[in-house]
């Protein structure tokens, strides 16, 4: 029969797509210049050019065969070596190829992750604020997505709401950090302190509770700010990442799911990713993406430009009044709405051009995400119009 | 709870995995050269320079934003236009962009294909000799493949099989022509009269049966062969299409799938494969390669090769006397084997360096598969070694 099941959530409607086509539509009339669209987490730096520079490489000493023939289900060999090279190089890991399985960018690794270590009717928790598409990438596994309400101070996390909510049929907690939306870094004390209480919880419930740990923001950190390595402060781990974000490639789809090598049945996890991917029809990513990134492992594209736009804004923010928490990393900033009603809020700032995004689907009512991977210039131009904003609809 | 279902898949062995093993440590023995690899289906011939050449065009004028930004999760607009156009332009069809769902080659189209139109309990049908990776594809959705034993007479539809196995449970018929791995094209004849009891036995039951057709040998088709396109004779189909083997491009992941716009919600299938998407961590292809594609949409490698391969194993293993349906296509023959046990056909045959894949696992057991996708200079030398291993171990 046609699935009623997708027929029925074509009717729901993303309010970051709507704002986004707003955007779009309003930019064809007065010109995408004078739109000023902190909607969408598009990486407005460019790629370094390396990446090019070895795809050109590629395309023009390898043969076809050897290029564009078929690659092993669990990824490219010398690629999974390269990545774990890498890892442990940079957090004093001991991956090995066997514990990278090369996925489609971190939506295909959180696929296989939530898979791996839970089934129907199990439950995971997430922390709110979260990233939307976590409920259907959950949910329609048949495991259940439940979400620990904010800690609005800082936006770490609410350990005492954890704790309550925490049950025999807990298998996983979902953790985002650097955090979209709200930018914040989880410190190593909020770490260390859901690893203790995740293994404290392990050992009285008899069975093993994952943290999968969904991090792509993970290089976009700022100065200053501490960048605990998840996968080091507890075994039973596994690491979702994406060359989306630190390397401005988000439409070539490229990451990877690194299993800790400290973890329950850490060596049977890649290879049973292999089998998950025939039930979902997962191709491990292009060769050429894979044997272009693994000469760019180590760099990212001028990401500082994101820590100019959020001082600009955070401290535009604060001298307008906003409670906001100061981000970490990210290219995202999560302040309070001056008015209860956050979507009432983001439909007045459109009159003045600003797309900016309610906080209701993250889990968190009352905040207003931006990001602000746009142009410095533009970011600039638009607190200006932000100040004029605020003044005529708050005082 | 680590899953017990996809741990318990890895003690399943693939006799093909298997045998390429074989082969690829054999040939560090004696040179790979001398090996006669007849297990996989990898193409051979080098895909066209175009693809090349439009690869690097792409990296040497697009800006960072334009060529690696997000794409849109249905696949990207123009490429979706451009693939409809084609089709409609080859095969009389009437697809827009609407009908177009860009995906990471075959076994993603029919993930989103089989969500589509069945559910966790519904029955689809396949005919043998069949692709084996359609059991996990399908059973792991919910919904069960039954197999339909083949009609071992040319490797057409046993439709006398069909009758009896059709009920009311059957949500859609799944076909693979040109044929792995009997290399057979179905005739017109043979679709006309899939699709007449098709449609008769939709008014009987009161729904839809969707025909799920499996293409991506489409575009090899030898010299005089009839290529009927499957969804012209039948409105409630569904293509799935990947361009691995006409353009020798099966590492880099893309295809899609189209819907006839003549079935059942044809306006509603491709966005509904966007919801699928999120349900099992699909992104849609990389965009570079999207935009690759559309600039090679109605080329193909030099498949005139495998032609030349096939008529020389033909005719070598018709003057040997097997028993032997000519291909119509594709790189793949499957004759008969000279024992009952085509396993033990098969290692006997290894012997003499000779790797043939038995056809148990295709759902016709008693036959040998040879993927002829190898250098026809290759082929000619295992020739006269095919012979002696037929003369000394059979006569």
């Amino acid at each position: 029969m046609i699935s009623q099941q997708y027929k029925n959530m074509l009717t729901g409607k993303s309010v970051i797509r709507e704002l986004a086509e707003f955007a779009s539509a309003r930019g064809k009339e007065i010109g995408y210049d004078n739109v000023f669209d902190y909607s969408l987490g598009n990486p407005s730096v460019p790629a370094p050019p390396k990446f090019a520079e070895a795809m050109i490489e590629l395309l023009q000493t390898k043969s076809s065969r050897e290029l564009h023939g078929y690659s092993p289900s669990l990824g490219i060999q010398t690629v999974r070596d390269k990545v774990a090279a890498s890892l442990n190089q940079r957090f004093n890991m001991n991956y090995t190829a066997n514990h990278i399985f090369m996925t489609s960018a971190a939506a295909s690794a959180l696929a296989h992750a939530v898979r791996l270590v839970t089934g129907p009717g199990d439950e995971i928790l997430t922390f709110a604020p979260f990233f939307p598409e976590y409920n259907p990438y959950i949910n329609l596994t048949g495991a259940e997505l439940k979400v620990v309400p904010a800690e609005t101070d800082g936006f770490q996390i609410n350990f005492e709401q954890l704790e309550q909510m925490l049950n025999e049929k807990v298998m996983a907690v979902l953790i985002n950090t650097p955090n979209n939306p709200s930018g914040v870094v989880y410190t190593s004390a909020t770490l260390k302190k859901l690893a203790d209480l995740l293994s404290a919880k392990q050992k009285e419930y008899g069975h093993d509770i994952f943290l999968i740990s969904d991090e792509p923001y993970r290089e976009i950190i700022f100065n200053g700010v501490e960048s605990p390595y998840v996968s080091s402060f507890y075994d039973n781990s596994i690491s979702c990442y994406s060359y989306s974000k630190s390397l401005s490639l988000p439409g070539e789809r490229i990451g990877y799911l690194a299993v800790n090598p400290a973890c329950t049945d850490a060596d049977l996890f890649v290879p049973m990713c292999g089998q998950i991917s025939r039930g979902i029809g997962h191709n491990c990513p292009a060769s050429i993406m894979q044997l272009a990134i693994a000469e760019v492992l180590d760099i990212t594209s001028d990401i500082s430009i994101y820590e100019t736009n959020m001082n600009l804004i955070y401290n535009e923010l604060k001298s307008l009044g906003f409670n906001v928490t100061k981000p970490g990393g990210t290219f995202y900033i999560l302040p309070k709405a001056l008015e209860e009603d956050a979507a009432a809020f983001c439909r007045k700032a459109l009159k003045y051009d600003l797309i900016l995004v309610p906080s209701d689907s993250f889990g968190c009512p009352g905040y207003f995400r931006m990001a602000y991977c746009i142009d410095t210039e533009k970011v600039k131009r638009s607190l200006p119009v932000f100040k004029r904003f605020v003044e005529e609809t708050y005082q």
